[in-house]
């Protein structure tokens, strides 16, 4: 059997087992056609509206094109010389595919206030007997569901497949940099994929990249970081993931109070309950989609209580805040700041934030660390090994250093014009503190 | 004020105009960021997770390009020369970006059970003045929203501005057929968009096309013929609409029968209920989107009526049904093999269709036609006009023929294998009926 | 051993014989560099500077790509099952390589000057023992120059590789519609690659598709037909060949006439006189190149015969003959458009000419044709077969129908205005005959 | 009038004055399509075989994209105001236009050993009355000519009008790194034009970019730096280079003996002859292109001196040196492999070289430099100004770093295998000294 599906990204992407095309028509795996890839991306970026599927498909594809180059031209002769055991294969290619199975709704500003784990979640789908996944995955070995989790999870002992899953240079960043490149309409996120999967191959400790092609592997950490700062990090998509989390924060609250009270309303968030509860099960999970918390903020438009009702319709009517870069020595105006809002009328817990937006482009191997990379390994002629950013300035001038945004945000009625205005003299001294998009 | 949406089709949309900006930032506007452009499409071609929202903004740039093209080298110099008006530049570019401002949730297939009508839902949000729309409309004038509607009414006199938002080659399918293709990943629907505005000019009756660029206008019905054929017509997109509408039908007889019995259901689908009751506003209109559908069907999917959680499930985990082609001489077979369905279990009112779709991929004026197209003209060197047809081979080919595909469509189950099965007989019967995907 | 050419079309070119890499390295092969795939066309689409070396690389690489398909999805069991034998693998790959190589400077206008002949030259380039492609090829075995070259006419036995290389759809055909359209900055020579390769398939009498493919095989003969039209067929680019064929046809003349006058000339186009002498030997056909015959024409520019002068600069410097369509009632007339030419001073077996570009968009076998074509099959889901225009409405409209584009060229200065001018009343007369771009 | 080109990079390029479309069809700017862009890189990127006629067309285009968004945007109100003053638009495209019409046949090398100078040339192309240029060119005043070649020597008054024409971001750039991405097929040289072109605006002292734009400039700076390092700086197009250079070298001593000794050879190159005399005229140079040195390299390879000859085929084939890296310890050791190459038999001052590409990607202002650059301002919400490397880690991370790699050219010859070899202990000796392409 082989099924190809149409896709953007790699123009085909081909399906050649049985129980990958099982995988993909399971009830689980379907489901991440309702969870948008990038959350709040989209409210900047239109084009952006593709889901955790496609990005799954296509990072499954990528896994295949690299283990279809591994088993042609780098078979293992002899256990333990460093190439490559097709009985990797299948393992591989589920953990590709299902690395991202446990993505709940508005993902990681849902976990934060709900305290979920879609990494943990992801191991519940994969091995819990129950699931329709677990049950495709049995097919193949009863201990395979297992296996795949512990890909996933950096357990599996062969590092060519963990790090070919999960490392600064796999196949999920692979693909998630061309597809969001692609669906934004930015060019940022463009690499040589042809040229990265032809220098690939495994050794004896994971994966390393023929130096032949340290150019591309170089433009692949550069475009991953231009499309942090350019597209990852927006200031306004980040503003809408604040009004979201601030609504799922303020709904939380007045549950609770509620429930303290025996108040009951008259249309109750039925998916989100056991979330309040904080009693949730995994089928309460999978419930959850990005259209069944939008359903919630519909109704919550119409709600009574003013704040929930103002940021559900801040949120669906796209109306986010406004932000100003926070440097060291104007943190210490934060509190003017939020106490100006105050005065302005509005609640600062809800309606001002601080946020931060960070990423490491590269960095190499530091046993110090408390999060220590696999750092990317060229191989030269005769088989040595050297670590990339001793020889690419480009990449040496990112290494190491934690790329970030920190931004405080306030409602955009700060910024009006202050003549004839109730809150005049409020908003003035609130704008003189902030200039060229910087508290000061 | 010039404001810039980055786009992947026109790579970025430039909005000059406040009203544009304000209309944009309408709910009713926003609300289209939860409506697929292509409905249940993207359960066949992933990458087409596209919303009514992008196309509308792409449609609005293409009328903005042209009415900047005709402003530049077609301006009118004295009334009734043919030329364009630039006073027409805002009705029209405001129209693009509306056209599609009534389309509901899975739009065609709700239609269809619960008789809206997405072109009278349009006229209403624009007249509407409790609309958000509405009111940024009048800003211009208080009649402006009525001329606005009447564009996409076709009843506005000036034929250059309804042309352009609504004929054979309109600002409309110039926009869906890149954005489909770009988004499903195929190419068929690429054509010469800068050529083709380049040899748009207006004349005395509407839009025309210098004859140079005949073959552009060409390649453009030829592509729009091969998106049909290709993309829009593909029988498991189709497949997943039947089992749709069936879903919708399901719970609205479950409902109807429920109401004649007082039952009351635990989970009413809330938003719903206005249109099971055929007795809704426009303000019940505007709940809906796709997500809350889903939502619904969620909730479907563990509903005590087997028929209904069945047909959620399907949709939602994508089962679709199977389908063979129908041809006139075979027709007859029809009843026939739904006896045979019946009889493997299946209540072929919900499990059976027949479906047709079909398109016009271009027609010359036919005064007697029902429904008479605007033929597209091309301009010969000395200002002669000459129907497209008359002229490319191509084109007459496929010019006045209907192209349709007419489908039977059935469970699955229907096509296994026969052996030491129940209903071995009856499957092995239906299975005689149907080869080569013809019905025989 | 495999080596990769970066290749704008097909991103890589994949070479892992030791054959491929020895004949790409020839002199014979290394040539192609210096002589444009297009011609003339370069002077109306400025981008489309590329050469045949690229395409005869590109033509190899889709060759490549088809064989190892049939070698993974369709190998041979029993001899004469219809299925692929990899033992024609290496024959298939180098016809497809060296498909072009006995193509000359400006090919056709020379060939028809000089009665060249480019297919005997290719066949002469890998069957003489003194080229470097001859002995490239007998490392393989004595008998293979001639097995390459019985592919290259046709007479090779087995169908499958003679289609590969020469058909309605063929490797030749599917490089140079994808490479012509890229260099030009076209789109209309676009097709899906991907998916054609994807449903070619042997069968006993040659090629067949999978019916499943029938749109990407139908998108690619209407492409074809459209490059046709918009690029190969263009007016001005058969302008400057007019012009060439003249200018090689005066120095022709001028030779001749000074040989019988024992004239012998200063600078002497050396690597010409062969060919004006009417005996040329392989290596002097291998000396000649598109740089060739421009310096040639460098030096004519200072030539003492006005006429190999002035056409001369007219082809360095891009000053194309106008031209007017003949259609069947108007070709009575050029008698006398002739004559007008010659009142204006121009010598009309120089300045004027009638030009005929043609070509068959597809046809079915007809075996009563002078040139039958081997047509396209579709293979349906039962191994039977159906010729595409029997299923297929737009290639129907264009089968059998001979497209073709009659022209009179004459110099732009019959086009002048005819105020206060020595030759007015010529002029007039002239222009009184064009219109429209037609003779009336 | 206007008239269109289409162009493969700026879909179209938009002709809209007569004197543009006059010094396109002069014939000196005709000749630019005779002389590729990249000189030997086709040797290595087969697709790059376009010329600076392409190149020449497409900095226009981007200069009348940047003069028509000046003009729109921001027209100058009062003299001084350092706002655009569209009377420079005209002077500013024809600069753009005609930057490189001096520019000869293999331009670099070509100048290196017959020291011309192609800036010089293009300065009397414009400014000769003897040139179809000029004549164009005066057309609009006497005294434009040297207007538009002060703008080329950057003597220009207006600096905005010199910063467009040749700047660290200057049109030329924009143009050659996009073209030279799409012929070569890599993607290195992409970036986002469309917002570059939005974010450039003039100011008082030149061209300055909004900080909106910083990561779109960032990133072409970036793309420029791969450029150069991946295709401008790479050892084989170098290599051919080399044989290049020496093959001219040859041709001239030759030529200075054979005076001397008043030999006259039966083909001499007519159109070299002023060069190796030392005393040409533009007419002479005018003659010059790749094809008529082609030409002469195909004369030369029948020639009886043995190097003239050898080396003419391996530049017409394609036959290039082999090299090693030099790093300055190793520097020592290149007297001992002369030695050897010489022991093997080749002439070395022919068969060796040493060759150093370098490159500065970006600076800022240094007045201590000898070549100072006009750095690149970013200009912030208030009006202040700031330098890109200054706000920018990656360009930091390359800026005032000259980017070069240094070789040692010799003949592939010298790494054969050793055994059973004439030269055995000599290979055996060189090849102990290179090592993953490093002298060691």
């Amino acid at each position: 059997m082989e099924k190809v599906f149409r896709d953007p990204i790699h123009d085909y992407i081909y399906v050649q087992d049985q129980v990958i095309l099982d995988l993909i028509n399971t009830k689980e795996f379907q489901r991440l056609r309702r969870i948008h890839q990038l959350g709040t991306t989209s409210f900047v970026f239109h084009g952006a509206e593709h889901t955790r599927f496609s990005h799954s498909l296509g990072c499954y594809e990528v896994a295949r094109r690299i283990t279809d180059s591994f088993e042609r031209n780098y078979p293992t002769k002899t256990p333990g010389d460093g190439l490559w055991n097709n009985d990797e294969r299948l393992v591989t290619l589920c953990a590709a595919l299902l690395h991202d199975i446990g993505h709940g709704a508005y993902s990681h500003t849902f976990e934060h206030i709900f305290h979920t784990d879609h990494e943990l979640i992801t191991t519940q789908i994969i091995t819990d007997p129950q699931t329709e996944v677990n049950q495709a995955l049995r097919q193949i070995s009863p201990d395979f569901p297992t296996k795949v989790a512990s890909v996933i999870s950096h357990d599996y002992p062969n590092p060519q497949v963990v790090q070919l899953i999960s490392s600064q240079i796999d196949a999920d960043r692979m693909d998630y940099l061309l597809r969001d490149s692609y669906y934004t309409g930015t060019n940022y996120g463009n690499f040589d994929l042809t040229r990265i999967l032809r220098v690939m191959r495994p050794y004896k400790n994971g994966i390393a990249f023929q130096i032949s092609g340290i150019h591309a592997v170089e433009d692949f950490i550069v475009s991953r970081f231009q499309m942090y700062v350019q597209v990852y990090f927006h200031s306004v998509s980040r503003s809408m993931e604040v009004i979201l989390g601030h609504l799922l924060q303020r709904a939380n609250e007045l549950y609770q109070s509620e429930r303290a009270n025996n108040h009951q309303r008259a249309f109750q968030p039925h998916y989100l309950m056991p979330f309040f509860d904080e009693n949730f099960s995994l089928t309460d999970y999978l419930k959850l989609d990005d259209g069944v918390l939008n359903t919630y903020f519909l109704q919550w438009e119409d709600d009574e209580d003013p704040i929930l009702s103002d940021l559900s319709a801040r949120f669906l009517g796209r109306i986010p805040l406004k932000s100003a870069q926070i440097k060291e020595p104007t943190r210490s105006l934060l509190p003017e700041l939020r106490k100006l809002v105050t005065e302005a009328g509005f609640d600062v817990e809800y309606y001002t934030a601080e946020n931060d937006s960070y990423d490491l482009p590269y960095d190499a191997y530091d046993p110090t660390s408390k999060k220590p990379r696999t750092q990317i390994e060229l191989m030269q002629a005769d088989g040595s090994l050297v670590e990339l950013s001793t020889v690419s300035d480009l990449v040496k001038s990112i290494t190491g250093k934690i790329s970030s945004d920190e931004r405080f945000y306030f409602p955009k009625e700060m910024l009006v014009n202050t003549d004839n205005n109730l809150f005049s003299d409020t908003f003035a001294a609130f704008q003189a503190h902030i200039k060229n998009n910087l508290i000061r």
